[in-house]
């Protein structure tokens, strides 16, 4: 399967820039944003770390809801995306104070518009020394 | 985007059979079974629990021939697909010896057969009781 780069807009650009705005509103603790983020006629899942697996919107968007009651100082860099039609994972590495974690993020387009279906985040070892960008 | 259940080849069936298969293939330190499971037409990578990202078809087959040289009892339970057109997303957990994980592994379809592109596990609290499954 060929990757799809570039079929209208399902651009990787588009992919890293709703990858970037899912950081800035982590970071925020803007909850409403991150509901749009997150699909709505696709299933969806996460596994935040230290939780259980989360499954079902509503289930997801109320963990959300307490984890954004206090938001980390949370910034993510080194994304890479690998795209597969209208399914895009993002692979990055986060840094919320001392801590590093690697992700992935797995996209849908709902509309033309990439959504949020799937998280998944775990701590690194601490020797890893990744680049950091702001968002 | 609607899920796409039971088109041609697609079934949530098929996705979990192969992630069945890639525990099984693990527990066993299967390489060459481990090789075929892989895309070998998509990007792949891999976030081991405790290692840095891993890029790449050769970089990923070789840290599961690293890790392959001493196989892990592991068993996977509770299995969860998400499926979307020819990507499939299956949330699992995973238990080895007396450790707890939870894992994303995500997979395309390549010549009508399910192949792994991306899988991150995630150690769990310890409070977690999940339901487990052999394979």
């Amino acid at each position: 399967m060929p990757l799809a780069w570039g079929s209208g807009m399902s651009t990787p650009q588009d992919v890293l820039g709703t990858n970037a705005a899912f950081y800035a509103v982590f970071a925020d603790g803007d909850v409403t944003m991150m509901e749009r983020l997150w699909a709505s006629a696709s299933e969806v899942s996460c596994l935040h770390p230290g939780w259980p697996p989360v499954f079902g919107r509503d289930q997801v968007l109320d963990s959300w809801r307490l984890i954004l009651e206090q938001p980390p100082p949370i910034v993510a860099g080194d994304p890479r995306v690998m795209q597969f039609g209208d399914t895009a994972v993002v692979v990055c590495q986060e840094r919320v104070g001392g801590m590093m974690l690697a992700a992935t993020n797995i996209f849908v387009r709902e509309d033309g518009v990439w959504k949020l279906v799937h998280r998944q985040a775990t701590r690194l070892p601490e020797l890893v020394p990744p680049r950091w960008a702001m968002h």
